[in-house]
This record gives C-alpha cells, sequence and structure tokens, in this order.
C-alpha cells in the first residue's frame, strides 16, 4: 500500500513539487475525503469530485502564493478547501462554527474572492488583473468557470471587457456539459461540440463541395488541409466564440489527465493575454453513484441508508411543483420558467408533464423575468420558481418589466429567510424589503404546505403581479388537497386568541409563535393572541381592529429587520396614528450577514424559534 | 413644393401602400417633426433621427396591426410614436400629462411592451414568440436593439435561448457604432468591423498564403472564391458570433437605404427561424449638429439659443466628477467606473485626465459592480458612478460581491429621487429602500454641492461600501471647495432652530424643509426645527436627542415612503421605545409609479416642495 501523500501536504505550494504519480495518488486520496465527508455533512458532492484532478494541475503549475485563483460559485472548491485547510478543518465542513461549503476571503488566504451566486469570477478576476497591472506587479490570475455559469449575461459582460482590456488573465472553463441541471440554450450546444455535429459538419461539406467543383483540385487540398498545421479546421472549434471577443482559446483539454493540463497550464502561463482553457470534465468523478447521476448529487443532505422510511412531509418545493402542475392542467395560460432550477424549484414534475409550457433558461434570471413579462404581455399566466436569493439578480426585471406594467405574473420564492448550511450567500433575508417598495406587487407568505396551494390557488387567479414566498425544506405534514381555496386579498386569521398581547406573524414564524404562545400559556399564565397576516403587501385592513386591542405587540418575520414585514407595519400604524400608547418588539433577522449552520442552530441563535418569541413575550408582559 | 404626406397617414399601416419615393419624403417630413418638437421639448434627438428609416422600412413592409414590433430602451421610437400617435400628441412629447418619451403599453396599441432602461427586448419578444407559438397564432415578432444595448448580459442570455428555442424571431441591430458614448468592449470592437480590419484580414492572409503554397493551384482558388455565392468570406462577417448561437444572420445592410431594407425584411418575413439583421445607421441622421456629435445630442434638454448665459450652478454630476478628479490627483487608489454613461455622470473630465484608471464597462452594471469588487479586493478604492435607476441591474452584486465582504467600494447614485422628463422607468425612487436592507452599507446624501463633495472625500476615507445619493440636474451654487472636510460618521446637523415641530430630513429635500420652515415661521409663527440628518444608515445617534424634545415630527425624503428613510426612523425609535406620544407624518413618493412631468411640476404634485411640506406643518401644528 503506498504512503498516504495528503497528510504530508502542509502547504499548498508543496504540490508544485510533486510528480504525476503522486498527483494522481493525491488526487484518489482527496475525492476519497469529500466523499467520505459530504455524506456526512452534505454539500456539493458531484461539482467538486468533477475538479480535483484540475485542482491538483493548477497547483502544480502556479504559485498561489502570488498567483491568484478565483473560483466561480465556488460549490466546487472542495478540493482546494482540502488543500489550503488541511483534512481536519474540511471535516468541519457547513457545520455551525465550521468552515464554509463556498470560498470566503476571511477564511483563508488562498480565498482571494468570495462566492456563492454564479457567473462573478471573471468580472472579480479582471478587477484583480486591471489592479495587479496598475500596481506594477507581476503575477497570473486564474479564474475557473463552469460551463452553466457560462451561460449568465454577466459572465459574458465580464468576458467582452476582458477581452476589449487584453489583460493578462487566464479563464478555465470547465465544461462538464451540464451545469447544475442540464446546460440550456445555444451556446450551452455549442460548447458541448454538437455544433460540430451540426454547423461545421454543414461547413466541412460546403467547403468539400465548392472544392470539388474546381477538378481535380479540390480532393488534393482537403488532403493538404488534413495535414496542414494551419488547417481551416482551426478556425471551427468551440473557440471561435471566445476569440471572437478577444479570447486566446486552447481546448478542448481532458480535465482528467492531469499531466496534459500541466503542459497546457505551462505554455498559457507565456502568454500575457486573456486566454480561455476549454476542460472537459466529467460531474461526480470517482463516485460511481454521482457519475451516473450527478443531477442527484450536485447538493446532497446528509445521506441516508439507503433502505431508510421516507423523512416526513414533502417539501415546499415540492409541494409547489405538484400544486402547479395541478392548476396547470385546468388552465392552459399557466406556464411555468426556471433559471437551471428545475430540480431545486420542485418543477421536474412540470417539466415532465407540460414540456412544451416549462422553460429552463439557464442560469440567466435577468432574462427569465422580462422573458415572463413578454409572456404576461400576451395573455399568458408565468410562474418564475426561483430562490429568494437568486432574485437579487433579477431586480431590475421585476421593477422595469413586470411591476411597472402590472403584468400579471407569479414569482415563487424558495429558500426565503434561513437557508441553512449555505450560508450568507444563500440566505433570503433581504426578499420582503426589496419587494415590498415596488408599486403593484402584491406578496404572500404561507404558513404551510396547505396555505401555499391556496395561495398559488389565489395568485393565479389575479391580474398583476405576485411573488409568494416559502421556506427552504419540508411542511408541517398537512393533508395536500385536491381543490383549493382563493383567499381574498389582502386578508389574515387569528389563529389563536388571547387578551394579553398580539403576536402578528407571517410564513415560516407562524408555528413558533403559535407554539411559544402554547408555552407562555403553560409557564407563566400569559395569554396571547396569534395573528396570521398572510399578507406583506398589502397589509390586511383588520389588521387595524386587532391591534386597536392591544398595547403589547409582537411581530416576528424570517426577514431582515429593515425594511420589512414589521416595518410595513410601523408604516401602516404610524401613517394612522395608532402608534401612540403600543409597546412593539420586532423580531427577526438582524442587520448583519448570518452564517451557516443548521436551519434550526441559527434560528436558535437569533431568537426565531419558539423559546426565542416566548423569551421575548415573557419581555414585554412584564 | 411636394404634398405634406404624414398629416395624410391616418393609421400606420398605409406605410404599406407608400412608394419608395414618397417614403423618402415622409421620412424627411418625420426627422424635421422631431427635430422641431424636440427642440423644444428636450428627449433623445440623435437616436431617433438616426431610425426614421428604418422605422418607416419596418411599417412598410410589416404590419402591425397584427405582427409585434418590440423597441429596446426605448429613446429612439420617435418616428413610431409620430407614425402612431400623429403629431399633435408627439408634441406633447416627455410634458406633464402628455405622451411619455418611451413606447408604454397603456398608450398606445402598437406599443406592445414598455420599455426605457436596455437590452430587455429580446427577451420580451422570445417571451412573444413563445405565447404565438402556444396559442398557435402567426405573426411576426421584431425586436429593433442598438449595438450597445447588445453589450448587455441580458441581451446575451436572450439571445442564447431564442437561439436554444429556435422561434420564429426577427433581431434588428442598429448598430451605429455608438450607443449612449462609444461602445466599449470586444463585442462592439468585433460588430464595428474592426474585425474585418484585423482578425478578418490575418485570417484571409493565412488562406492566401496557404493557398498559394500549393503552385499554381490557390491563385484560380483565390478567383474562384470571389465569384463564389458559397464564398468562404460569408463565414467570416460579424455575423459568425450571431451564427455560433443560432441565428440566422444578415447583413450589414445600409440603415439609410429604405428601398434596400424593404427587400431584406420581405426576405426575411419568409422565414421562420431566428433572424438578426444588422443594420448600420448614422445616430442624428439628418440634423447636421447632431450627426457631427451625437454624444451630446443623445438626450437633450430645452436648446437654448447658442449664446445664451451659462444657466446657473454646475450639475450634481458635475460637481461629483471635479471633486472626484481633485481626490484622484492625490490618491492613485482611486479608480473610477462607469456602466456607458461618462458623461451622463459627470466622469468625461476624470476619463480624459486619468485614462488608465477610468473604465467604461459599456451597459453591464452587473459587470460593473462585481468588477469594482474585485479592484477593492486587491487594495484599490473604486468609485462607481451610475444612476440609481440602473443600480437596480446589479442589485445582486452590491449584496454578494461587495457587502457581503465588506469591501470598499463607493457606490454614486446619480439621478436619485425624481428625474423629470424620462419618467418611471427613470425615477430614482427606490434607493434608499433597497440599499437600507444590505448589511455593511453606508448611505448619505448631500443637501448640496459642497456636501456632496465632502461626502465623497469621507467616503474615500472608509474601508467599507458607501453610497452616496444625489439627484438630477443644477446644484444650488454654493461655492465649491479645493480642500476637504471629513464628517464624523453618522453625524447630522440641526440647520434651523425651533421649538413647535421637528423636520427631520435629508439630501435635496433639505431646501425645501428649510424653506417651508422659514413660510410656517412667516405665515403662521410656527416655530420649526430642522435637521439634517446626512446619513440614511447607519442614522445618526443624536438623533434620540433631538427627537426627544419634540413630539410633533415630519420626516421628508425624495424616496418610497415604503421602505425608506422615515421608515428607518420609525425602526429606530420604535425599537428604542420612543414612538409614544409623538405624531409623526411622513412625506415621501408614495406607493405609486410616479408619471413624468417636469421635477418642479412632480414635487408639486406629491407635496414634496416648500409649499407642500408647509401644508404639512399646518396639519401638524394644529
Amino acid at each position: 500500500m503506498k504512503k498516504e501523500l495528503l497528510s504530508q501536504i502542509k502547504e499548498p505550494e508543496q504540490i508544485m513539487e510533486l510528480g504525476y504519480e503522486e498527483l494522481r495518488q493525491l488526487a484518489e486520496e482527496i475525492r476519497g475525503h469529500i466523499i467520505n465527508t459530504v455524506v456526512k455533512t452534505g454539500g456539493h458532492l458531484a461539482p467538486s469530485l468533477g475538479v480535483v484532478d484540475l485542482t491538483l494541475a493548477l497547483y502544480k503549475v502556479f504559485n498561489f502564493k502570488k498567483d491568484k485563483l478565483i473560483w466561480d460559485v465556488g460549490h466546487q472548491a472542495y478540493a482546494h478547501k482540502i488543500i489550503t485547510r488541511g483534512i481536519e478543518k474540511f471535516k468541519t465542513l457547513r457545520q455551525f462554527g465550521g468552515i464554509s461549503g463556498f470560498p470566503r476571503i476571511e477564511e483563508s488566504p488562498y480565498d482571494f474572492f468570495g462566492v456563492g451566486h454564479s457567473s462573478t469570477s471573471i468580472s472579480a478576476a479582471l478587477g484583480f488583473a486591471v489592479a495587479r497591472d496598475l500596481k506594477g506587479e507581476d503575477y497570473k490570475i486564474v479564474a475557473v468557470i463552469g460551463d452553466g455559469s457560462m451561460t449568465a449575461g454577466m459572465a459574458f459582460e465580464a468576458l467582452n471587457h476582458a477581452g476589449d482590456l487584453e489583460k493578462d488573465l487566464i479563464v478555465v472553463l470547465n465544461d462538464n456539459e451540464m451545469s447544475i441541471s442540464k446546460s440550456v440554450g445555444a451556446l450551452s450546444a455549442f460548447l458541448s461540440r454538437k455544433l460540430a455535429d451540426k454547423r461545421f459538419v454543414k461547413f466541412k461539406q460546403d467547403l468539400k463541395r465548392w472544392l470539388k467543383q474546381i477538378p481535380k483540385v479540390g480532393e488534393e487540398i482537403l488532403n493538404y488541409a488534413r495535414r496542414s498545421e494551419e488547417s481551416l479546421k482551426n478556425l471551427f472549434t468551440p473557440g471561435i466564440l471566445f476569440e471572437a471577443i478577444g479570447f486566446y482559446y486552447i481546448g478542448p483539454v481532458d480535465g482528467h489527465d492531469i499531466k496534459k493540463m500541466v503542459k497546457v497550464f505551462k505554455q498559457v502561463k507565456e502568454i500575457e493575454k486573456p486566454v480561455l482553457i476549454h476542460v472537459l470534465t466529467k460531474k461526480g468523478k470517482g463516485y460511481p453513484p454521482a457519475e451516473e447521476d450527478p443531477m442527484s448529487f450536485h447538493g446532497i443532505g446528509k445521506l441516508k441508508p439507503i433502505n431508510s422510511k421516507k423523512e416526513g412531509p414533502p417539501t415546499y418545493s415540492e409541494v409547489f411543483g405538484k400544486t402547479l402542475c395541478d392548476l396547470a392542467a385546468k388552465d392552459k395560460r399557466i406556464v411555468a420558467i426556471t433559471a437551471a432550477m428545475p430540480q431545486g424549484t420542485g418543477l421536474s414534475g412540470f417539466m415532465h408533464q407540460f414540456p412544451e409550457r416549462f422553460f429552463d433558461v439557464g442560469i440567466c434570471e435577468q432574462h427569465a423575468i422580462t422573458f415572463a413579462a413578454g409572456l404576461a404581455a400576451q395573455g399568458y399566466k408565468p410562474v418564475v420558481a426561483i430562490y429568494s436569493t437568486f432574485l437579487q439578480r433579477g431586480y431590475d426585471q421585476v421593477i422595469h418589466d413586470v411591476c411597472l406594467q402590472n403584468l400579471p405574473v407569479v414569482f415563487c420564492l424558495d429558500r426565503s429567510g434561513l437557508v441553512g448550511e449555505d450560508g450568507p450567500t444563500h440566505h433570503g433575508s433581504f426578499d420582503l424589503s426589496f419587494l415590498r417598495v415596488i408599486p403593484n406587487i402584491t406578496i404572500m407568505a404561507p404558513k404551510d404546505e396547505g396555505e401555499l396551494q391556496n395561495m398559488l390557488y389565489t395568485a393565479l387567479l389575479m391580474d398583476a403581479p405576485v411573488a409568494i414566498r416559502y421556506p427552504r425544506g419540508r411542511g408541517k405534514g398537512v393533508e395536500l388537497q385536491d381543490s383549493y381555496e382563493k383567499i381574498s386579498v389582502p386578508s389574515g386569521e387569528v389563529l389563536k386568541e388571547g387578551d394579553d398581547l398580539l403576536i402578528i406573524t407571517i410564513g415560516s414564524m407562524v408555528d413558533y409563535a403559535l407554539e411559544a404562545a402554547a408555552l407562555a400559556k403553560q409557564r407563566a399564565e400569559i395569554n396571547v393572541c396569534v395573528y396570521n397576516s398572510r399578507f406583506i403587501k398589502p397589509l390586511p385592513p383588520e389588521l387595524f381592529d386587532i391591534v386597536n386591542n392591544f398595547d403589547k405587540i409582537i411581530i416576528v418575520e424570517e426577514n431582515a429587520l429593515i425594511g420589512g414585514f414589521s416595518s410595513g407595519i410601523l408604516e401602516l400604524l404610524n401613517d394612522n396614528n395608532m402608534l401612540s400608547g403600543k409597546r412593539i418588539i420586532r423580531l427577526g433577522i438582524p442587520d448583519r450577514f448570518i452564517e451557516h449552520g443548521t436551519q434550526s442552530q441559527l434560528r436558535s441563535m437569533l431568537g426565531l424559534d419558539s423559546e426565542g418569541i416566548f423569551k421575548k413575550i415573557c419581555e414585554l408582559a412584564m
């Protein structure tokens, strides 16, 4: 048995000294550690396994004590994490107090730029390149970006600018022919060599035919062309797109052949212009289940024994997907749009059941939303299923294309509030604040799966923009309905009567509020009234009557305390001169970026659970 | 003299019947009307003059009673407006109560999709195309997009998706080789046939050399190639980029040759796939001053007689630009970034003075911000000068790349608040609300030019994200400084003492508040205290003491009333249990999209001027 190598790597630069045999061994060791850790902690398994060889080839050629490595999305950076943090720290991956699942500047001197969302790496790397040249320094900058991330307009903007500036900059295009789910778009067809199957083949045929028309000469030239180093064919690699916007293109290169990659990277180090190296990798490499079904192994929770029982109720995403299918069966105007998240948002079923009404636009939130607006302008009812944090990418489109024109687009915001282990880049903490300011939009949040169903049903009956926000994870297991109920817009509900104080709450916090009210009764004989507002905007007018009955009010939401649900209530009460004599405590996400951890750890830390609310009840009731 | 034609056009479809002579005459008439109106009303002169011929060619070939025409940005749609609204309505262009400067669904049945920001047209058009095909209807959809708009990532996202869906869709690329200012980026070099000058010429040379190596054959083939319809050359038009992502490319076509365009459009009507027609136009066509200096005639105010005196104090943009130059001369770490608005944001001087530290990234707000974050991560002090409304395009980047990493990027938000005639797509009504929720950011707003200077100076001394927001238009004429003063962060100032009630205000509203206070004293003997908070986030702690002295408070801001400055104060006072017994009136932009009109008309309409504030003072003092 070979001697273990990883434990001997005390600092990343040692990798520069390793031979190819050792690098291959190290790759195997790292893959093993990734698999062993991620099945325990959860995380992005398939993407990280796919780039282990690439990562080692980069560390072999570049010296990241001075060179800079910028990851895109960052969910493929586990090998980098193992190399730079060591295996013991890596075992704390995504755990509360442990290391992040993404690169973060403050976590390691080798994390040059933090990330979590896609398609930022080339922009950041170009900023680095400009800074380096302004300072007159000398080092290499490498951005590693996936083919999925490359479909985002932002990546194109950055490529275009980099091509124009002609900076010394290396972009490694990690092409696994599949971003998060399947890649979409013409660019992806182009990259994945479908171009070679279609357009290039057609060109070659045209050229052949054309040359053959010149009697007895054509064949000779074709043979010459085959031999010629200046072969025309080179012009028709996938690279022509990148060449066109000013990059020197190299590839495709086998992303699991470390030796070949090292050779290419060494050559590329000598070029002082924008270079794009097209590397082909296989997601899930080295872990057969992930190689076979990389979509399911993209991001995983902790793995359970195969025959364990079903874990519990369906997720909100699943309930959303199922309900949308039901409604779409009855209304042909319903269409569904996702930005590269058909599975994550629960739309897989819809995708199979209504393929002609389903649109995965790739990692293109901006386009997704204006595309939806176009459909709505022509009488359709688009439902944009999107994670709360990614809606930030299409904010202007929500304002300018949807709400200004008052078009009936329904935004279903999955992963709102605290998402857990993915941490600060992925928490959906801000949506109520940034959406609430937009005129014409109605914003709702369901307390459970049944309410989600009714809200979706209600939203699709409205002729205006609507956002429905719900949390990541499983519902409560309330029985799902087959027929839905229209909710009066806007209206809430008193879920528990009580005289001592009032809790106004919404969405994911309703249950915690009810539990806290029960604790208050049980432990302190305090009678709490719990009101589920259901609507964030507009607020239900019945709130006036309810609020009138109480001097002590707690408002609870799983959103930033700045500008969110409780701020809306303060505005309403103030503007109706109803604040005097009231004592209002607001409970929500404080004004800082929230770290990673399980949802319940984070809730507990922030007092956003039944105990936390109970504490506030006691404070206020004193 | 020829008979006037325009007045005979009662409905746009009549244009289909006109001959080429008549079309040319009509084009001249329309150009005349555009010039005559825009010199009176202000507006986008050069872009609209450039596409008159193109517009008529489209109306000649397509029947927009059933076909759909979708404009990008929309500031080039004046010919379309004249054709569809008639000349009398056109004369009300951009005036309060008159027609908008942009297409708007509610204004005409020929405005199929509203617009104002760039690069939305292909996304919307693709939505239309999908809707048409789902319904089984039969009509053509034409999107007209400029070369500048094409540099935005969003346009690329849409092209990529459209190429993939292979929908029947026509994109007219209106290429005037200059978007709002000069086009930037490799794509633009590519489009503007610099490719032909460089890459293509190199390829042709390579090919020639290669063919000549085959004795006596090469020349023959080259001659053949020149004659051949299947000439290789066709493969090296600018079209290859669009062909690569699935569009059928036609062009370039002379955008002032109506007959040629009509011929092309007729052919294109027969193609049922994505087609891109590359049309070359000249901005300002037909108006020599605008042809010669289209940048200055891009968007203009009402024209003044040439020798009229200087109008008054410099604009906020100019003060910003001048001050940044001063500061940059002393600090080499300061770099400036704009997204295609060097003139509008006041950066022209910086551009000339510090070309190596100036970056115009094109209409690419997303990239601009993350590029700035990259520079900041490497020790630079990037200043992103951007219109408030366009910052919405880079919202996620502000959160994810700048604020989460607490990087010292300074956002200078020009055109905050009510911008006037450009209307709802351009008002900067929301920035305080959508920025305030982001952790780590400091937000300021100057009351005048001097305070802008000190705030910029202060922001650049801070090692954290800062936004400074200021209005469109001229300052007050306060004397500009050469040395600046660091403002304590956060601190405000009492500008006027008074016992009866307190006005807390910020930025552009400070002067109106002072005027209102003077009115109150003069007309009603009410003594108003006026406090300039200067900071929106964090709020100055001294507010507590000041607020403690008053029961009656008016908060005034030029931002949406939802989630903005006054909401922040409500949050602060509530969370410190200071609201009881207070009567607070909030004055700001109500929860609807605000129409176009002059800034003073809109202010007056919304009560956001001295009379409006005075009215509230009286209400509250009763």
